[in-house]
């Protein structure tokens, strides 16, 4: 059995009744809660990414951001289908089952098969094709929930790679347990891919409590059979795009500041903490910076589109804009809990800056962290293509993967509070870099 | 907006991780977890609640209880059928929806209507039939979480009453807020009933975070829209039953003790803490009773069928037991978290009784009550009729509306340590009771 428990750690928000309270009156929390109520659910290549898009460049406008404009590409989409699937032998169970991004489809009428439990991806590719072939694999692992999040790289890849390694030894598809740290009966999406000879198979990700049930019976011995309907299927060629905006600088042939985040969601929840509060964020500290006074550097805001799908918005943004120069970028895709660590990708003479933006965050409780920021997704394609330093505010990733691309995705897990206070960390990074005369560079 | 967070004092236990643990090897969490597993949803009148009937027979037979035995009955009884929900307008978003027991049928294709705002029950029956007829209604409401569940009075009236209400004022259909306290995207389910003169109609409740929604956008003053489809249709004369068993006692003439509990479940989930851990509770503590040496008093079970349409299992036990005296009834209906207070209803005569039942529980945690215990919904009849003693083991009821009736509502919800505490209270309990020579009388 699964059945640890923690007790006192809980770190999940819960809200406490439906006792009406004010809405904070912040641009951040404005952002927020109107993406997600008025647009919700985004899905790279969807109409409603178009509407998201839209949306966007209307309210960046009327929020006085200069140079807004959505910027056109395509992508190679995936589109949700009909999802279900029950246990039928030993024990009859409905299971609550969601297709991974890039499942390839099974018939409208479903297959059925014997499932074959493998308690990690490790014991998957330790099995003989026999085990495996003409079966359902199911992949278990564990992933255990923490402040930086480090248990998804690990336990994600059950995800991203398992699906292919169960087609390369002949699994007519596979189900695995959701990447996510919660007991909730919402299973988690997300994206996979199919190494080249591995053919697409049918993928879906199970919630805990059924994982829990399916390595129970496996436990006992049961052979157990499961019949499964996933019609999400990948449909090439679909319009996606990002909107970027500007906070002009009073220079601008300094390089410019490049700030992150994506418009687009899984379609389960609304996509508040993924990753409408990462945009709510950058774009209300940009603003509160414009009304300190016009910044020295230009300040550029990058929306993206199709980050969840394999993070093509950021690589058109670094296409298109290959030759317009930045200086360091940082983005916003981890939720809306506070900011507790600040990381840096800063050479040596630019040491001062970086004890300067430490000690502006010191007072908000933020920690400092090693000289090996990433940025993100969203960033990283430019921050490759033009060596740019990096800054990352690292947030709270304690619930993070409770609520990770689940149907519970939604604004009432966002706490105003921690959302001010990531908006806060964010304008006192702005202040400086945005302000400083002398290079910028990272090594 | 209803974003009032509770942050520390998080009631909910989650678990961690995917990490292997043994199973606790006592007779409570077999029962909790092979009913739960090899059985799951098990919905009054279903082919499911007669298979965990026939279940609970094997079992209780082969854990060495005396006259078990299956006793038939029928029930007014209600399945669920597809249940799917739109907002159409001013915005588009799916619904979490789920159908309410005694729901009226929509069309198979579903029905649209405007969706009429009321911020709780007492504002739909207030409000002017014109101002609800034809319309859909949405009835919200607040409930908060405490340990003794008082919430569930008051805020569950929205679900008992509210779709009466709504169809007596001529809506056409009725959707409320979930009665429950956690904010996960599952709705919770449960039973409705439609006075004399109020025609059925369709009725479901949608999930919190949805009723957030919903909420938000009528504060804005727009029109709304919904698409509904809830299939699910009363249907009479369906089979259930109970199922009884016994810890015969040393002097039958005795009038016997009465503890209940109840095998049937809602069927979103797989009745984990409502109510398999009752049973689980009920019979493992009455096994260490005959284990200890056979009581003086017949110790009789209920695990009572279709509590969850009406308490219809206790009614019909009441009435093909009437002439077996019972001198006292308890019950477990609460979930499976520590009990924290003790309750009676006893006479004057049976202070003795009560002060030796209260001190007993003293050493795990318990403290005493009113003396106004009132048993539960499956021994109520019973008491009632033969006008029993009564002792309640009040269960720490702060995080049962997270999960209630929800899909939520499995195993890997039960902490073992407390299923363990609420055994060990049983036993304490029925030790005295069970040997309790002397008369016990309510007043």
């Amino acid at each position: 059995m699964r059945n640890l428990l923690r007790t006192a750690a809980c770190s999940a928000l819960v809200l406490a009744s439906a006792v009406s309270a004010q809405e904070p009156q912040t641009v951040s929390w404005e952002i927020l809660a109107d993406l997600t109520t008025e647009i919700g659910p985004r899905l790279p290549g969807s109409p409603r990414e178009a509407a998201a898009r839209d949306w966007a460049v209307v309210r960046l406008k009327a929020l006085g951001l200069a140079n807004v404009r959505s910027e056109a590409f395509t992508i190679p989409g995936w589109v949700r289908g009909v999802e279900v699937a029950q246990l039928t032998a030993p024990y009859p169970h409905k299971l609550h089952i969601t297709a991974l991004g890039n499942s390839a489809p099974t018939p409208a009428a479903g297959i059925s098969g014997e499932l074959i439990y493998f308690q990690s991806l490790a014991a998957l590719q330790a099995a003989p094709d026999s085990a495996v072939k003409g079966k359902i694999a199911f992949i278990d692992h564990a992933m255990k929930a923490n402040q930086d999040g480090s248990g998804y790289g690990p336990s994600g890849q059950a995800r991203r790679q398992g699906p292919s390694v169960a087609s390369a030894k002949g699994a007519v598809a596979v189900v695995i347990r959701s990447i996510g740290t919660d007991h909730n009966r919402d299973p988690h999406t997300g994206v996979t891919n199919f190494d080249r000879g591995a053919a697409a198979i049918p993928a879906g990700a199970v919630s805990a409590p059924d994982a829990d049930l399916i390595a129970r019976v496996a436990a006992k011995g049961k052979p157990m059979t499961v019949a499964l309907t996933l019609t999400g299927r990948p449909q090439a060629g679909l319009p996606s795009g990002n909107v970027v905006a500007e906070v002009p600088g009073r220079d601008p042939t300094l390089p410019a500041i490049l700030i992150g985040c994506h418009l687009d969601s899984w379609d389960l929840g609304t996509g508040a903490i993924d990753d409408a509060s990462g945009c709510a964020i950058i774009t209300d500290a940009a603003l509160r910076l414009k009304a300190q006074g016009q910044p020295l550097r230009t300040v550029r805001l990058l929306w993206a589109g199709s980050e969840e799908l394999g993070g093509f918005g950021g690589d058109a943004f670094a296409a298109a804009h290959a030759n317009v120069p930045h200086a360091l970028a940082m983005e916003s895709d981890f939720g809306a809990d506070r900011v507790w660590r600040v990381g840096f990708r800063l050479s040596e003479a630019n040491k001062p800056l970086a004890d300067k933006v430490a000690a502006a965050l010191a007072p908000l409780g933020i920690v400092r962290g090693a000289n090996r920021a990433n940025g993100g997704t969203d960033v990283e394609p430019m921050i490759e293509r033009q060596k740019l330093s990096v800054i990352d505010l690292d947030q709270d990733g304690s619930r993070y993967f409770d609520l990770h691309h689940t149907p519970d995705d939604t604004l009432d897990k966002v706490d105003p509070v921690q959302l001010e206070q990531n908006v806060q960390a964010w304008l006192a990074v702005l202040g400086i870099v945005a302000n400083e005369a002398g290079p910028i560079s990272p090594n």
